[in-house]
């Protein structure tokens, strides 16, 4: 018996996450015959008709929503964000060159560290000493002139912070940006980038496929030497397609850009994501300091919204009851604690809405 | 509306291949509501109960069907076979050290050239200067005693050939196995392999998932410094799980593994294998010449039965028909041409039966 979404409950999980109920149930119509060719896309050679296809169309959808031009090309790579923190300085920092990394949390410090094993890089701005609680302003940055690139982490799931802007590196110095947790969630620029990745599990479709958008003329930068599976000018010369890729991941990657475009891109995805942090930052500004946002307001994440309440006590009796409303995902990353409401594009206005109605119904009852 | 088995073709492809039915059939009615937790697996979280529940009995199932004991870890990463080519040197070979490499077709020549990127690797054995068509014996290997690890490909997709056993390494040197397309298609013993890997898009379940067995002894060779996504260590201590790991991948493969247990282990899945490959290779050698097989009958592949018919318009004429009677995927690969039947363990008896009628009845009536 097939289950449908009327089990399902309200995910706030931040990452794997929500996926688009019309992009699941897709998936499973077509799961044992896509498209009258008699296999499931996980059955299906990578080299096929079929899954071409696919590729092609999800690279297609992804240029459209980003405008991208023909100078940046498109890579489906496996290995996650992590893996993206290595290959980023092995293929774009040469030899005795120093890369700059902007501090805003968990993950960018993750990414210098897999820098500094194999060369040199810099903190170009930190904003770890008020324990991430907002985006380095562009002032405060120390820009390296001669930096191979300056890498930045655009949301911070974990702190709950954005930058409304991109960092803007000095001349010549290509823009790098881990964009993992906001990636398609709003209109970008995306012609001021160098490179931008995000592992797909948060906006973009299941865990195990990685996006990676280059500017060509950066391949150029790539050694020779490297391993086969962490040279993005062999990875961009093959389309993806050196060795199997993870074909099911990209397929669902797909199909969620499809979603994305018939909604209206990102534009509409940018509004529908506004109204819905609106609606957790009101609740948590209207309570009267009974929930304390994480962010300082003008760094506040549109994704990944942080809050806590006046106990640990409270929080885990306000996760306990959420639980019971079927309302899911909440408990705050394990290095930081309280809450967190993590509302990426596929998570509906209508999830967020309950969250709104039972934080205010839950400040009553134990405020 | 949601499609069914009945509209299905019969699958030879190469990888990704064919998957059980009940397998897909599970993951369709499972798909927006995984154990009633009223999520996909593809929007759950690496670190909840429900999927550490799925990664964990993914592991004892390998385990129970390898017969693993615990000085063995099992890892579930990313990036397939062509990662692993670059893993096992920089975890196993020391600096200044060789790696022997037994060459017995093309991906066990690309693990060689990954190898040779980073260090010094020896060649020791090649059937090459006969086209590939047999594993070398051991007698013809030039084993080098003092070698960090001694590298084979257990069955060559491309040329249709297996070992029968694997190769017997000096006292001392680990055995490495790549078995991505023979992994579990038969009993092995584990206890003789320092490390094994295989993509899992052939036996194990679909594209985007690498499983590796390796000793934990060997995990102390693992150097400092390497990116954290490429060494074995790490992931040993982590579990799979220092990053989002790719979740739906692994579940698929987790049901794979449970389906192969509930059929009757490898002792049965070889028995099965051995029947299915019979048919075909009766059907080759019953064709008076006809069809004539690449490989030599002793070094003949349970998994990939490559062949050629008398002429190249003939094997078109034979694609052409066989797609019409969707017999699908039989086309050899583009390296060598000719004819190729994948038949993994997830192929039913049933299409290969059909096949071998069809071989007859094509010959009947082009022969």
């Amino acid at each position: 018996m097939t289950t449908t979404a009327t089990s399902r409950v309200h995910n706030f999980g931040a990452g794997p996450a929500v996926l688009p109920v019309p992009v699941l149930e897709r998936v499973q119509a077509e799961l044992l015959d896509y498209a009258g060719t008699g296999l499931s896309v996980m059955e299906m050679s990578h080299r096929s008709a079929a899954f071409e296809g696919i590729v092609q169309k999800a690279e297609a959808d992804l240029r459209t929503l980003l405008g991208l031009k023909p100078d940046h090309a498109v890579l489906f790579l496996q290995g996650g964000a992590s893996l993206q923190f290595a290959m980023v300085p092995a293929n774009l920092r040469a030899a005795g060159a120093s890369a700059d990394y902007v501090l805003s949390g968990h993950w960018s410090k993750a990414a210098l560290k897999e820098a500094e094993k194999s060369g040199r890089a810099r903190v170009a701005g930190s904003t770890e000493a008020s324990a991430f609680d907002r985006v380095p302003a562009q002032g405060e940055l120390d820009l390296d002139p001669g930096a191979a690139y300056l890498h930045f982490t655009s949301n911070n799931t974990i702190y709950g912070t954005q930058w409304s802007a991109p960092p803007v590196p000095p001349p010549g110095v290509p823009l790098v940006c881990d964009a993992s947790s906001d990636a398609l969630s709003r209109p970008i620029d995306a012609s001021g980038y160098g490179l931008l990745y995000a592992g797909a599990q948060k906006n973009l479709g299941p865990a195990g496929v990685t996006v990676i958008v280059v500017r060509r003329e950066l391949l150029e930068r790539t050694p020779g030497g490297l391993p086969a599976m962490l040279d993005y000018r062999l990875m961009a010369e093959k389309r993806s397609l050196y060795n199997t890729p993870p074909t099911f991941a990209i397929y669902v990657v797909g199909l969620v850009l499809e979603w994305l475009l018939g909604l209206g891109g990102l534009a509409e995805a940018g509004r529908r994501n506004e109204a819905k942090a609106a609606l957790l930052y009101e609740a948590i500004d209207g309570s009267g300091g009974f929930y304390r946002g994480h962010a300082r307001p003008e760094s506040r994440s549109r994704m990944n919204v942080t809050f806590r309440l006046p106990s640990e006590e409270l929080e885990k009796t306000f996760l306990k009851e959420a639980q019971a409303g079927r309302l899911d995902g909440l408990k705050g990353h394990r290095s930081v604690g309280g809450l967190r409401a993590s509302i990426y594009n596929a998570c509906p206005i209508e999830s967020v809405a309950a969250l709104a109605g039972f934080m205010g119904e839950f400040q009553r009852r134990r405020g």
